[in-house]
């Protein structure tokens, strides 16, 4: 059995993680001990800089996980920055900048990416998309964060408004979880 | 005379810097040569990485400078992430998120920090504020970024409908740079 770090502070996650990863025979370690995350226009840089940091801190091989969502008539505000900003102005300001926004231009896209590293100096980046629009208003109760508010592509229903399983086929952070699975078992 | 390396791509910045320090017969020196900016809530977080990162790239004393805008209304929003919200919703979308905010609600505080390393060891932070509210509507043509939304308190016109000497006795980042001064004539 491997053992391999997940950086994370989120327990939903490293659940997620850890369930998808036992049948590789990975054991999926917790450590929560927290890495910079840099001002930066994609998630990809910030995942880069965190395992350049993260490497000579650990000695096994780690993952890590970050979620943006950017949206087009916005200019992919609020980004990278999707978690400060839900704390911030929340789900009802950016519905509030969105007013009088028609459905054709409230096209969102819902990026996730998982990074791998280790104290030898791999790394890999697996990025995870999910295409939709952002709602007219928040709708269902169940997921967290943007949930309420994004519809994917080709659904009448938010992300709150579905259960686990069928979120996970195509959310973006299963997409990407695929990616990084795949990785695992060459 | 003394060397200082103002690490930005600002040559307004610069230019202000310079004017103020020539007196001190300090020769401040250009480099631009960027620098890890992290996801912070604050500033003094901000600057105080910022410095670790550059102090082993440098042969001198250096400083740099950071702005925020923090907005009670928005909890704080856009907080240490002005230019990024600036360039993505901009000034009509700060103004939309505080629609119907009355005009004791739209207190705000312009943050300026300015941090001093060297590659010995030291760090200094030196931090103005202005404090002041969102005015209704963008007014003035002077300055940059927030300047024509914010009006200073005790004021009846918003930064950039102000000359330049005005508003510097009373700016944020004047008041960061008097700090500078005094720390530098010591």
């Amino acid at each position: 059995m491997r053992t391999i770090y997940f950086i994370t502070s989120n327990n939903g996650k490293l659940h997620e993680v850890q369930t998808r990863l036992s049948p590789l025979d990975i054991d999926v370690v917790q450590k929560n001990i927290g890495y910079p995350e840099i001002q930066a226009k994609s998630l990809e840089e910030v995942a880069t800089y965190g395992i350049e940091q993260l490497r000579y801190r650990v000695d096994h091989p780690f993952i890590l996980e970050d979620t943006g969502i950017f949206i087009d008539a916005l200019k992919g505000f609020p980004g990278v920055y999707a978690a400060y900003v839900y704390q911030t102005i929340g789900l009802d300001g950016l519905l509030h900048l969105l007013d009088g926004i028609s459905s054709e231009k409230r096209r969102a896209i819902f990026r996730s990416v998982f990074g791998y590293g280790d104290p030898e100096g791999s790394t890999h980046l697996f990025i995870g998309e999910c295409e939709g629009m952002i709602g007219f208003e928040k709708k269902g109760t169940k997921g967290f964060g943007y949930d309420p508010i994004f519809i994917p592509e080709g659904k009448k229903h938010t992300f709150a408004d579905m259960t686990t399983e069928e979120k996970n086929t195509q959310s973006h952070r299963g997409r990407a979880l695929e990616k990084l699975i795949s990785f695992l078992s060459e």
